[in-house]
Order: C-alpha cells, then structure tokens, then sequence
C-alpha cells in the first residue's frame, strides 16, 4: 500500500471474524465496515452529491464499463478526473469493467488476451483487457480501481470455473504490471464460483502479491445468496487481515450482516436505489411497497428512528401520493432513505462490533437460511 | 384582507408603472416582483422542498384540479395540510381549477351552475362549481387561493367571450361567498380574452369587490405572447394599486418583464422545470438544449455568474452526459438552475426598480415583439 492508503484495525469481535477499521485513501475515509452506494454513470440515480453526504456514504462506487461507454473516461479526465466531474469530493472505487461484460453485452468473445464485445450504445467493438481496463481507470482517477476479471457464469462446472479462475489470476498479474499510478490502489479479486477449493486457493495465490485491498467478486444474477455467504465464510479469512476486504454486488441485510462476522468491511449494491425506482421502502429488515393502500392515510414517516432527509420531512402518505402519481420526487426520497438505511445498518454493526455486542444483538441476522429479501 | 395578510409597497419606477412590494401571508413574506414555481401534485417536479427554498423560491403554486384527483384534498387536510403535506413551510397558492377543467379534461359541460367533466384518473363524473372549488381550496389549504373562473378558448367571437366573462364573475360572486376561512386570501380573475374593453370592465367590477388580490387569467394554449402582453398592459393598471396582482400562467423574460412594467407582482409558469425536463437550461435570456454537442467537452457551468447548486457544483459537460444518459439528476440540477434563473430575473428588476434604473437596465427586454421564448 501506498503512503496513501492505509488500513487501520480498531476492533474485533471476541465471537465471530468481523471487525472495525479505518481504511484511508486520498480523498478521505471509509470508515468500516460500511455500505458503498453505487453511482454507475457518474451519479447515484436521483441523488445530488450533497443528498448523498447527508445519508452517511463515505466511498462511492461508479462502473467502468458504463462510463466508458458513456461519456468515455477522455470526457471525465476533461473535467478533471471522476472526483470533480461528477461533484463527489469522498472516496469513490470504480470496477473493472469484467463483471459488466460478461453480464450485460452482447457478441462477447474471451481470449487469453481480453475480451471484445459489441457496445450497446453504437455497435462499435470494443477490446477490454487487463491492461485497457487499468488504463481506462488510471483515466477515470478514482481512489480505488478493481482488478479485470473473468465472472464465471452460474452455474458452471468445476473444470469451467478452474480455467476461469486461473485466467483470472493471470489477467490480475498483468493488471499489476499495467498500473503504475501511486494515488491509486489496485484491489485483486477472488473468483472461484461456488467450488470453496478454488475460492481457497485464489484467495491464497492473491495474498501473496500483496495488494492494497481484496475484492471477493462473482455474485452473478441467479447464483442463491446462500451460496455466497457460504463463498464468504470460506474466502475472506484466508485473506491478509491488515487489508481491506471488498464483497461485490452484495447488499442485503442478513448477507452483509454475515460477511462482516466473516471479516469483511466493504460493500456495495444496487438495490437500494433499484427498489426505490420501484416504490419500495427498506423498513429495518423488511421492505414496503409503498404504493400499498395502507400507506395511503399514514401520516407517520417510514421510519420514525431513521434520521433522513425523507424519514424528518415526509409521511408514508405523502411518498405514497408521489410514487402514485409517478412523481420522479418520489424515486429521491426513497433513495436517500434506502441508502441511510443499509449505511446505517453497517454503521449499527460497526457500533456493536466496537462494544462487542455484535454476535449478541445482531444473532438473528447470522443465522443461515433464507435471504431476507 | 385580512389581519394575516398586508401588501407594502415600497418603491415605484418613475418611468413605467413597476413597483416593489412585500406581501405577507399567514407563512411568511414574498417580496415582489416575484416568480413562483408551480408544484402541480404538491410537488416541484424533480425536487425537494429544501432544493426549491435555495433557488429562493417564496410562494409556490399547487393546482387544486390536480390534487382534487391525485391524493384528494382528504388526504391532503389528513396530512395536516398542503404546507405540511409537502413539507414546504413558506407561502403556497392553489388555482382555482378552472384552467384545467377547460383545457385538460374530456367531455365537460358548461352551465351556469358550474361544470362537470369526466375524471382522467378513474372515469367517475366530477362536477365543479364555484362553492365546490373553494370547499377544496379551504380543505387543502393554501395562504392564496383563486376564484373558480372559465377560461374561455382562443380564439372565440366577441360575443363568446363576452358572456363567459360575465359568468365568471357571477361565479366570482359566489366564490366570495363560499369562502369564510379568515387564514386565505381569496384572489378574483380578470377574464375578457383579447377583448380590451372586456378586460377593463372586469377589470373595475372586479376592483369594486375589494378583494385582498388580483389575477389576470386566460393565458389559454395557442395564444400568442404578445397578446397578453398587450392585455396586460391594458389590464393591470385599473386594477387596485394597493391590491397585489398575479399574472397567471407567464413564466418568459419578456412577457414578466412587459407584466412589471405595466404594475404586476407575481408569476407562475411550468416552464423552467418543462425544459428542464428536456434537457434545457434558460441563460439569461436564451435557452441551451444541454444535448448538443458542443456541451459534451464544456467543462464551465452553464452560467459562471449563477449562485445556484448547479452552477456552483457541475460543468456543462457533466449535465449534458447526464442529459444524454437519460439520468433523472439531470432534471433535478437543471430544474434548480432553471427556476434560480427566472427568480433572479424578477430579483434583478426588484432591485433595479428599487434603484429607479429598471427602464433603462431593462429597456430591451420592455421593448414589443416577438416573445423571447
């Protein structure tokens, strides 16, 4: 790690893996374990930059592939690297690209070398490698970028996810190679599908290269939540403890929850703001839709404890009116609430975790079975 | 008007019959002249309340025919009120409902009584009168409302418009009295179309009321601006100088800034957050479609000299990125440039009327012609 970087410890709980941490980067810090919100292009969708502070974010995460796309890393560079273009002066971490090409574009073909793919946008083909990923993200400037992965589909057979994994491992060492940018620090990322053996070995070959924080990837649409925080039980101890531990795509409350008792500190996901495009509220576990006819007369807020912009100024009657009416206001408020919930939750466990509460107050969210949502 | 209500005047221009002037309402002051955005569904589309007070928003406008359908005025009183609803704390204003009556719903009929049209939500049948349209004025709330008027359609005869006038102020009679809630201000409407002398005599009948305000209406869809400029200039001055006047539905450079000139206090118009949503910014005058294509490397904001979030926080290049991605953040952060915009423009000719150099700054802008917009 650079003299930029750094990883605090502060605490530990006495009875699961999960702990308290401070990662520091050069432009602020994460104060862990904590939720990420996910601003794809650029924005958090619906959300201005001073919205999102008052939720509690303090590391956003933005997509590679898209804004490579869209408007091209040149554009963002332009105006002065991602930080100032898009008005977020905190931490922001951006993805390889990987996980979006293999799950979004059409036409792909993998190589040793990388992978080419149509552009969704105007059909033009596009090589993404190792080395044009890092590049694209030295470009881009955010504090943390994301080695170029292979995501293997689910499911796939050990022989199919061995081949991956171990491409993958080859592409990470030319990702290596290819970043030479001191103010930004490259996260590897274990793949190995569901087959813990070579999640396991993954995990120890990257450990060896000594990186500044480690990436727990490979949550594909369709693989059950269940097999991921059995992924994440068995991955994230084998990775070095005075590093930062980052699960991909993972934003439910029983998976976070059993992650940091795993040893995990980072996290991001969409559904937040997914669900609050959708009408839905998330209630301390629960989720409301609340274009649901009770809400319809409820003057009270979502969440009377919740401290948001939303939850201190409206009713459920009135977000209901709103997402009744399509109001696009609607989708914002929902959005801050959601994303102060899932934060505030992590913050709740990095409260607990300090007092060494967290095994006893949050028992209930670590048992295994069914996700929550 | 009553206690809770004052109109101050403190400066007039020597030169034109503009004048500066605090009104005062049960929630606090508008100083004008004044724009008031319009927050059809009790909402300013794209913000929040706290985003709308930065542009220096005031008063803001709720249409009754909108939020009669879409919560119920119910729900809205079972919220403790369109104020508290909506979590906007500073002066509101309903229209009467009349002007969407005439111009958005199907299969209306008109009579003496009132008119009955058929709901474009659930196909029920809704009669409208003058009493009913203040009873839902009453329950929602507002500081100002409006008198239940027809807006007759453009163009009709003389004749036409002449007996629909009439109508409209024996409904206006019986708006007076319907309404009995000492806490709002019940503004009359002069009608009369582009007939002058049908103006100006609804114009005195309506003085002699002694009403706490008083509106122009009839800015119907396919009238030309420059008609109304030259209703206004006709209009405005009989109307009682220690009354405020309301320009309904005018919301361009030069149409508000004719309607100062001739004596007008306040305005509302859908237009900057309209364009807003379509990707356009108002710049002093002009108007940018943030899609072109010398926006996508601009990385100034859309206008140096704007205290708005916006233009404080964002480059053009980054809106138009977010314009041509279809992100919602863009409507948002060009909704809020947009109505900084228009209010700064009648906080510009406030000044300059209050330093008698409004004729001169403004001349251009006092000048006939076609409309800027």
């Amino acid at each position: 790690m650079t003299a930029q970087f750094s990883f605090q410890r502060l605490a530990y709980c006495s009875q699961t893996k999960a702990r308290v941490g401070i990662f520091s980067t050069p432009h602020g810090i994460v104060e862990t374990p904590r939720f990420m919100p996910v601003g794809t292009l650029a924005n958090v969708k619906t959300m201005t930059p001073s919205q999102l502070e008052e939720t509690g974010a303090q590391m956003v995460l933005c997509n590679t592939y898209h804004l490579h796309l869209q408007p091209g890393e040149a554009i963002v560079a332009g105006g002065g690297g991602l930080h100032k273009f898009m008005g977020w002066n905190g931490p922001i971490l951006t993805d390889s690209g990987g996980f979006q090409v293999f799950s979004l574009s059409e036409m792909r073909k993998i190589s040793e070398e990388g992978v080419t793919f149509r552009s969704p946008h105007d059909g033009q083909i596009i090589n993404l490698t190792p080395e044009r990923s890092i590049e694209i993200q030295n470009t881009l400037g955010a504090d943390v970028i994301m080695a170029f992965d292979e995501c293997p589909p689910y499911p796939a057979t050990y022989q199919e996810v061995e081949a991956s994994t171990q491409r993958t491992y080859r592409w990470l060492e030319r990702c290596v190679t290819a970043h030479q940018c001191q103010d930004q620090a490259l996260f590897g990322i274990v793949q190995g599908g569901v087959y813990l053996d070579l999640r396991s070995q993954a995990a120890l070959s990257l450990a060896e290269l000594d990186l500044p924080g480690y990436a727990i990837g490979g949550v594909s649409v369709g693989e059950p939540p269940e097999l991921i925080s059995h992924v994440v039980k068995a991955t994230a101890p084998l990775l070095p403890p005075e590093k930062p531990r980052y699960l991909m795509g993972v934003g439910t409350y029983r998976e976070i929850a059993i992650a940091i008792a795993s040893g995990v500190d980072l996290f991001d996901c969409v559904i937040p703001t997914r669900w609050a495009r959708h009408g839905t509220a998330m209630v301390q576990g629960d989720r409301w839709n609340l274009k649901n006819a009770k809400f319809r007369e409820d003057f009270t807020p979502i969440d009377e404890t919740c401290p948001c912009y939303t939850c201190r100024n409206f009713s459920r009657a009135y977000i209901s009116h709103l997402v009744r009416a399509q109001e696009i206001l609607a989708y914002t408020l929902l959005s801050i609430h959601n994303i102060t919930e899932l934060i505030r939750f992590t913050q709740k466990i990095r409260e607990a975790i300090l007092d060494d509460r967290f095994a006893i107050d949050f028992a209930s969210w670590l048992e295994e079975g069914t996700s929550d949502q």
